[in-house]
């Protein structure tokens, strides 16, 4: 997940952000079950009667705060710091462990796996948490596609690849978040080997 | 997670075993959030105090089914049906991944995803699930060690391999209850195409 650094200016003052950066703060502190619009205005520098103005419910503020996530990620992970796809996608790992084995955001990170499992009866929240899916699916994909264009990666089916990748990160966010025991390190560790195997291996 | 028929007799006399069945059946119908004792008891041939008098509490109710299904979870995947390590994974895999696509249990297994997050704030789910997570990791582990010795598999780390699938299982799993669109044919497929090429690949 995103942290706050890279989701956030400093001081916002555009109305919709600050309500967001609210939002991430309520969340963080209060979990999803006892977060309440209220909470929410208590972090919130500016009027509440704005938080009441704008959203009908929690869960519809919630919703919006996850697709004004979609709208940040874009620029917080540093997959262009690099040219190569496997330099690219290995970038790209680092960051998104370090967002779960950090324990600095890992309040927020549980959060979302309170968030996440609404959409098994929620069908705002399932449909907006697919989008964010297809997004970060779409965005490995691409580096794959790139990575057999420059003939450092095989011929793989990217799209099924790219599924895979975001099924490990998925179940290594609902680990570290629901686990006593949550081994990431095996995991980002394992990850470097099926790209050797499967994307790399040729020698 | 293991199906209805798997888990229990079809006439339950044990207490406890019927109570576990007529939870299973509760959670299936109402999900965790709307699930009461009361609710539990309506599912209960029994007399419902029994529920009351052996349990003080839903989650601690719940916390004991978590345990059961530990319990029985032995008989539920059918390994034993094969003497090569690399069948026998994959039967492993294929009746796991029939339990997320047959959609007769997905109610189930959306309670499970909405129980699984509990974790995020409660210790005692926290620690029966990573109960239960050591135990699927553990019988994973035993068959990769089991292909190495019969010169099948090639001398990974097996421990890692084995946390490795489990994350990828768990995030088919959160997938499947969570998102409308889980393309599991896809991961099952690419989990066929790391196995290929991790642990087989010697051609």
């Amino acid at each position: 997940m995103p942290n706050r650094t890279d989701l956030f200016e400093p001081e916002p003052d555009d109305t919709r952000e600050a309500i967001m950066k609210a939002t991430y703060d309520a969340l963080s502190k209060h979990g999803y079950a006892d977060l309440t619009i209220q909470r929410i205005g208590d972090e919130f520098d500016k009027s509440k009667s704005l938080l009441y103005h704008h959203y009908d419910s929690k869960d519809a503020l919630l919703v919006d705060f996850l697709a004004f996530m979609l709208e940040r990620m874009e620029g917080t992970i540093p997959l262009e710091e690099a040219d190569d796809a496997d330099d690219r996608i290995r970038i790209g790992f680092d960051h998104v462990f370090s967002t779960f084995l950090g324990g600095e955001q890992s309040e927020f990170n549980r959060a979302m796996t309170e968030l996440r499992a609404q959409s098994a009866h929620d069908d705002a929240f399932r449909e907006q948490f697919t989008k964010n899916d297809r997004y970060f699916k779409q965005r490995i994909q691409n580096i794959i596609e790139e990575g057999i264009e420059q003939g450092i990666f095989r011929e793989v089916d990217a799209e099924q690849v790219a599924t895979m990748i975001h099924s490990i990160v998925q179940g290594a966010m609902f680990q570290s978040t629901t686990s006593t025991d949550p081994e990431l390190e095996e995991i980002r560790a394992e990850l470097d080997a099926y790209i050797q195997s499967r994307l790399l291996a040729d020698d």
